[in-house]
């Protein structure tokens, strides 16, 4: 982060910033891409198996140790778990979208 | 992703692919916690230096970059662009706060 020396100018010190954004939120669209291939895979395994939808258990585990890894990292953890909330929603939608889909095929 | 054999059980391949996802929210959060240090650090020098605290050029420019590397990734370009909608909306609360406990402090 601010790999600009401090004798650069603000502008310059603005566009190495703004570099390290570009990088970063390069890795979080691919990160993000690769979780919903994972969770996509879920929901086909549980289909295919007549497994539950949801999980509470595993979803309040799972908000309890990214806030913890938030704290350790300086994040904010309420921001953590909303920005997680937020993920999760959208992958029940997209669920939803999809079995909307295969009902729609099956007439 | 799915690195349980095809051979194993439904319940074995479902735990390989939470642990996939529990190891992609740890890096996500990560990138994320990286992502504000640097956008906090670019709130101070703009404050600092009295540059305009929006660029909605530069918030166009990221969008359609973010669509395209989502596009190329095969992940929903639309959910990429409420993403990084949604992480904006985060830093700008984050500053006004900021803003806020500021002036209190010197209020």
């Amino acid at each position: 982060m601010g790999l600009a020396p401090s004798s650069s100018t603000p502008e310059e010190r603005l566009l190495s910033l703004r570099s390290s954004i570009d990088n970063i939120d390069a890795a979080l669209v691919h990160m993000l891409a690769e979780r919903f291939r994972c969770t996509q895979e879920v929901g086909r395994l549980k289909a295919e198996h007549e497994m539950p939808a949801s999980d509470p258990q595993r979803e309040a585990r799972q908000i309890a140790r990214l806030r913890a890894l938030a704290a350790d990292a300086q994040l904010d953890p309420e921001f953590a778990e909303k920005w997680f909330n937020f993920v999760v929603a959208e992958v029940i939608h997209h669920h939803h979208r999809l079995a909307n889909e295969a009902a729609a095929d099956e007439g």
